[in-house]
């Protein structure tokens, strides 16, 4: 069977549907500071202020980009930076804040793990792409996720603090842990200090091996401050932008490709890493792919496998195509390549949306765009556009670090 | 000199053409059954209704573009193959319909070896491709082919019939039997069945080396039941679509090409095939290329070269690039890649619509589009499509084959 990868028509759709997506994020450039919240044509909605976390995924994808030598990414990655050392940055507590309003004033000054989380993936990818300032603000978010939230005694992190670091929030979360994960991996291949990836293995440990493990690969999402599992997180708001009740189909999938990303970033890999991403991709695929009726991912499952929100989300498919992809180059299993396929021809023909640039972000479980579901406009690129690089790229701790790598 | 095709330029617009001629052909998709005839801006025009030949085309390129990688393609490719096993079917006398309206009710239930040639084809490239029913729609377009059109005693196909089967047209074409050639040639090898490259080899020998040879190459493309030539068919209707008067440039041009795969075709190929293949495109050049005062192909010539129709047509100037690329790929010689380049600039200076995408079907003989010529619309991508990816491709019997090979 001959790869798609290998097949130079598909190299060239991928290279076209990156650079499609990397147009497209360029417009989001807010005026003073970072990225605007984008509609579903791409224009800017000032309203919506800057989000944190999505000003650092575009500088990231921008880094990328410009280390893949695309002219005009590098301004990007340069205008995220200046946002982040500038007015997302809290110039008294230090540390990042979550959201600005649209005149630029702080409008959510909490300290999230999760915003943390792509600052320093933002600053690692910048730093690889040498872009000015990356390193100085790695450093800045390094220190501070190890100071306020990394937590050495158990070798994971915390949640979230009010703006001045009083009171950290009483709750653990997998999600923000996760994209940690991936921040950690970037900071190791921009830094080349070990410390990084042996954190992000315990991390993965915890979650993957410790947790989903004994309970089938059924990810649990939500703990409490001292790591027990909270069941019934949100279960009376299911459909949570970002903590969702039970199993999430497209985290199970994104912890399977981030364990391969560990595996490569260890000397001496332990064997489960490898073993349990195939686990937890097969688990995922087994019961969230076209389990009620439809083609497509269920967002969300409850313990028992059934599907809670069955609304389909582009990044869910990207992850799946992504994990797809890492998996099948670090095993070879046609099996992957299989599903690697099938999902490009699901993203292809229900969510690129070739109208009015980018992907459909939610679908309805028929498939047909929703007015207005969880996620209103496109204002991410970061899934997708990975989703394009991964299947192209060696395999590495990350994305910024295989690019460096390629000749 | 280093050829076009070993340039990565060259090669990249090739694959963003390809790309941009698919996604034109999936705006086809018409609701209920195949694909519609899509006008110059690319939109549906169901009051033309479903032709089987259109349905055909667009399955096939979307077979190839999903063995090449093409995401998004394998939905169309399927979505044509429901189309020929449902509405386009004859439920009562087998065989596929020429024909739907607009309700999906059957508009013309004559029974063409036209129609039937690109059914096996688009069959045959889908199957190559993996796609589900492909196989049985391959076999039964196969066995009415043989049943019904292939004459055994002569090594050609008949016409055309009613729907029942009771008369078979008084007429016999090249031009059908010039596509079940290549429909042929697809089925060897998407079903490794020899008997199919040893038909296209007897077809081909009569057409080009029994009838054009000694005609100095001037290939008639109208015969009667008996296979005799009727020189003056059509001499009141000079531009029919399908079956103009005199010597047609674009199938001399495709018969050169065609010579070539069936050689591919062949454990031990007569050297005739080669041959007359360079002589066919030799002829087709002498009296096709701008012989009238302007650059461009005439469409039609009479038996003494002089043009009859002036029209340039947009699938004349793809078969020539084709049979360039194929017959400089199969010697060498570079007087070929002269003409791929120069008609290549010449489709894209004139024929490739960077505005409403495809190309332009037919320009009058100053090279202006016409407001409605013989092609209104843009129904058609498989000429435009096979002349993107032939210059890429191995010599194969068929495109599918050809790509089943590529590492």
């Amino acid at each position: 069977m001959t790869l798609w990868t290998a097949r130079a028509a598909h190299r060239a759709w991928l290279d076209a549907e990156a650079r499609r997506l990397v147009d497209f994020a360029a417009a989001a450039d807010h005026p003073e500071h970072g990225f605007a919240w984008l509609d579903g044509s791409g224009a800017p909605l000032p309203e919506q202020g800057v989000h944190t976390w999505i000003t650092c995924r575009v500088t990231h994808v921008a880094a990328l980009a410009h280390l893949e030598g695309i002219p005009g990414a590098s301004a990007l990655a340069d205008h995220g930076l200046r946002a982040l050392a500038g007015p997302l940055r809290d110039p008294e507590h230090d540390g990042w804040f979550t959201a600005l309003d649209s005149r630029g004033t702080v409008a959510d000054s909490r300290k999230e793990a999760y915003q943390h989380a792509f600052v320093l993936l933002a600053a690692a990818s910048a730093t690889v792409a040498g872009r000015p300032g990356a390193r100085e603000l790695l450093d800045a978010a390094a220190a501070v996720i190890e100071q306020r939230f990394w937590e050495e005694e158990t070798g994971r992190c915390r949640e979230s603090w009010d703006a001045a670091w009083h009171a950290d929030e009483p709750y653990r979360g997998a999600n923000s842990n996760m994209h940690l994960v991936e921040a950690f991996l970037a900071a190791f291949d921009a830094t080349g200090d070990r410390v990084w990836a042996e954190r992000a293995l315990r991390i993965a440990h915890f979650f993957v091996h410790e947790v989903a493990a004994p309970r089938d690969w059924r990810l649990p999402e939500h703990f409490t401050p001292d790591w027990q599992v909270v069941a019934d997180y949100n279960t009376d708001d299911r459909a949570h932008p970002f903590r969702p009740y039970g199993v999430t189909v497209g985290h199970v999938l994104e912890w399977a490709r981030l364990l391969v990303h560990v595996e490569a970033a260890l000397p001496d890999p332990p064997s489960w890493l490898l073993a349990d991403a195939e686990a937890m991709f097969a688990a995922a695929v087994a019961r969230g792919w076209s389990v009620d009726g439809t083609e497509g991912f269920v967002y969300t499952l409850d313990y028992d496998d059934t599907p809670v929100v069955r609304s389909r989300m582009h990044w869910v498919v990207a992850e799946a195509i992504s994990a797809a992809a890492v998996l099948g180059q670090r095993t070879g299993d046609e099996r992957y390549e299989h599903w690697y396929r099938t999902w490009w021809d699901h993203a292809a023909t229900y969510f690129v949306d070739t109208v009015q640039g980018s992907w459909h972000h939610e679908l309805d479980p028929t498939l047909a765009p929703p007015p207005g579901g969880t996620w209103s406009g496109k204002p991410d690129v970061y899934h997708a556009y990975q989703a394009t690089r991964l299947p192209l790229l060696p395999l590495a701790p990350s994305l910024a670090g295989a690019l460096a790598t390629v000749g």
